[in-house]
């Protein structure tokens, strides 16, 4: 169960803040040299860990067009059919993001703006194990699209058979990736960063995994290769009030609990009656869930803490900074302005998290481990970079000529002076 | 003098496009004993490094006001005017970067949108030296004070008298940063790390530095801290054609190669007599500048390269991702199209590299050595995060529910899937 907390001082938030400790320790060792194997190696290195980790030979890496055939006739029409109507929803919400450019006249004559440019390289990285995660292929894919990155490179782990889930297949097809592998975990990460005769190296890397995934993706750093966020275990927050419907509440934590069990679920209330409600529904469809092993051990790491008020919920709730926040409490909208860290927030009872992590058009590539403090999740923005250009007319230098040759001369950086004087002079002998 | 190149072969370009190597085993000990010092010892620590890199011994490192009305006064009228000149175009630009909110109905009844929130503590890092670098202070301080960032902690070394130059402090108060610390290099970035008992604990670290600095900050990211964009040695990136005028593009050359040894400058153009030229003028103007010996040697690593024509050209350019670019080619507005990777671009003949050093508008803290490909400049974006949120009303959540419990179910996440069927169920009840 959920460890129980009642008004707990304002000196105590900080350890109850606390996430899992994760231990990189042992496997950081074993990253590096498979990153080490991968860049000497290449294909071969790959094959060597896919048998020892995948266990399977494989001697093609990428996904052929008739394993991408046979795949879209293996998912059935119903799922097709909504993967094709969260895809609309995330495009549409992805589509909005982008800017129009603004040409703004800083001083008569100098005008600035800026273009957006895709990333031209990617690699996406999608988990393997039992369940596929296509909607992370959506969440990767669509924006990837939209930003217009010329190549996409998705990796993915084989399952026994050499096979990568149909539902992947579907839904990377759908978002126009065509460059598909099958190798996973921290040798994926290593083909990305370096390239192998298949691979091709990308300049920058998407996508969640397990703790050797992670670690990779932060040692890819090093070799100049950008990554979406930093990764953590996934977590929510919800704040409920008397308003809230235990019901809907405990469904909410358990729909977090249930991804891992390192997952961390907290539940803040102003009530303790509401708190005891949701305990009760939660040990009631926890019942009822096919991975309740998994949720049960996540409920061990996680809280529900009895708060003052919701104003105090929500002080705590941007000290934790939460990748969910859900706002079960009445007139949720009136609170949105305070909240100052959280990855996405859903709001009122009818906004589960669930909404955001397939279908409402949200990303749900989110910052976790209090990183919503300095990161945002990924929106189209993480696929483009921002290039400002500038044009200053004759009569631009003219006006801020001055300006620079006094900052410049005060910087000692006279060769920057002369950039504008040698200007200035010529336009003077002109007239 | 700089190498020249004569139509080199497409092969070569990615040797041509080498950055000068930059070794950093060196110093990854001392400065990890650094972050391990200032973590346990605090200020005590800090006060150990100053005397020692610094020469001075501080008992207080945080400027009092009177050092900063001290400061005042001794910057001259004239350059205050012109840093507030600059500082209101800067200001002009950087808030047209500020974003609407867009509320998106990406199904009826499923509203989506994102929200800035400022990031609430941020360090900046001003190196010291002979020249201070107040302009930084403005590229970086503007932007955090229009996206509302609530704790503003500047560092930068003190000189041998224990003061911190006045056209930094001016600058500083003229931003409205309140809290100035006199610590440099490592140890000022371990600082904003850990805290101290004077320096607080951020959020995110921004600004330039020497390579302790540059690697201090990378360090910083195994702390959970972010950073803005990993630093490298400045470059520049100029095409120029037969409208180009060899004195201004000379200047410009010159304008970065002054700035350090490790600076690289690369000279692109269709035309022999060009690149001829503009090699006298360097020779011409070099022997005027103060800072002749830095460039000398800057140019050393720099390259003059004919190439068959300016698509060839803005094709090598993009293969290099410059941070800056200067198209001295006519009709320049035409290629930016072209443009794919770098990080800021300037415009025909009038448009100077330190024009946007300092006072056109546009940020100065660029992406270098290559990180053009996959980041962008500094920007108002870089000191806020964007949370997204939705409001998914009663007939929002049955437009879309079935189809997030047919995903949830095929990702095999039953919890995720209940979280929306017991509201479906809540409100068949309901009718």
């Amino acid at each position: 169960m959920m460890k129980q907390y009642k008004c707990p001082n304002i000196k105590d938030w900080k350890s109850l803040c606390e996430r899992p400790l994760q231990n990189q320790e042992n496997l950081s060792e074993q990253v590096k040299s498979i990153f080490d194997e991968v860049k000497i190696n290449g294909n071969k290195a790959l094959k060597i860990f896919t048998e020892k980790f995948d266990d399977v030979i494989l001697n093609d890496f990428k996904v052929s067009q008739s394993e991408t055939d046979e795949a879209k006739n293996l998912v059935s029409g119903e799922l097709k059919s909504v993967i094709k109507t969260a895809s609309e929803n995330i495009r549409k919400f992805h589509t909005s993001q982008q800017e129009e450019k603004k040409i703004i006249e800083t001083t008569e004559g100098v005008f600035c703006w800026r273009e957006n440019r895709a990333i031209e390289n990617i690699g996406i990285y999608i988990p393997g194990g039992t369940a596929p995660l296509f909607s992370t292929v959506l969440m990767l894919g669509i924006p990837a699209n939209i930003a217009g990155c010329k190549n996409i490179a998705l990796c993915s782990p084989p399952d026994k058979d050499g096979k990568i889930n149909p539902a992947i297949l579907f839904t990377a097809d759908l978002v126009g990736i065509k460059n598909i592998f099958k190798v996973g975990g921290s040798q994926a990460i290593a083909g990305l960063t370096f390239g192998t005769e298949t691979i091709p190296k990308v300049d920058k890397i998407f996508g969640p995994g397990n703790q050797y995934v992670t670690f990779a993706k932060q040692l890819a750093l090093n070799y100049n290769i950008a990554i979406d966020i930093p990764a953590g275990p996934s977590e929510v927050l919800v704040i409920a009030d008397e308003s809230s419907i235990p019901e809907f509440v405990a469904s909410d934590l358990l729909s977090q609990a249930e991804h891992g069990i390192d997952s961390q679920v907290i539940l803040l209330s102003n009530s303790e009656r509401v708190i005891n409600e949701i305990n009760i529904e939660i040990e009631r469809q926890l019942k009822e869930l096919p991975r309740n092993e998994i949720a049960k051990i996540a409920l061990q790491n996680s809280k529900s803490i009895l708060l003052n008020s919701i104003d105090e919920a929500i002080d705590f709730s941007n000290f934790y900074a939460p990748e969910h926040l859900i706002l079960s409490i009445e007139n949720a909208e009136n609170f949105t302005d305070k909240i100052i860290n959280a990855g996405s927030v859903f709001l009122g009872n009818y906004s589960p998290e669930s909404a955001g992590d397939y279908a409402s058009g949200t990303n749900h590539t989110l910052p976790t481990n209090g990183f919503a403090k300095n990161y945002s999740g990924v929106s189209l923005d993480s696929f483009v970079k921002k290039i400002t250009f500038q044009n200053i007319t004759k009569n631009g230098i003219k006006n801020i000529g001055k300006t620079i040759e006094l900052m410049a001369e005060a910087e000692e950086l006279m060769a920057h002076k002369n950039a504008v004087s040698v200007r200035l002079k010529y336009l003077e002998n002109e007239n």
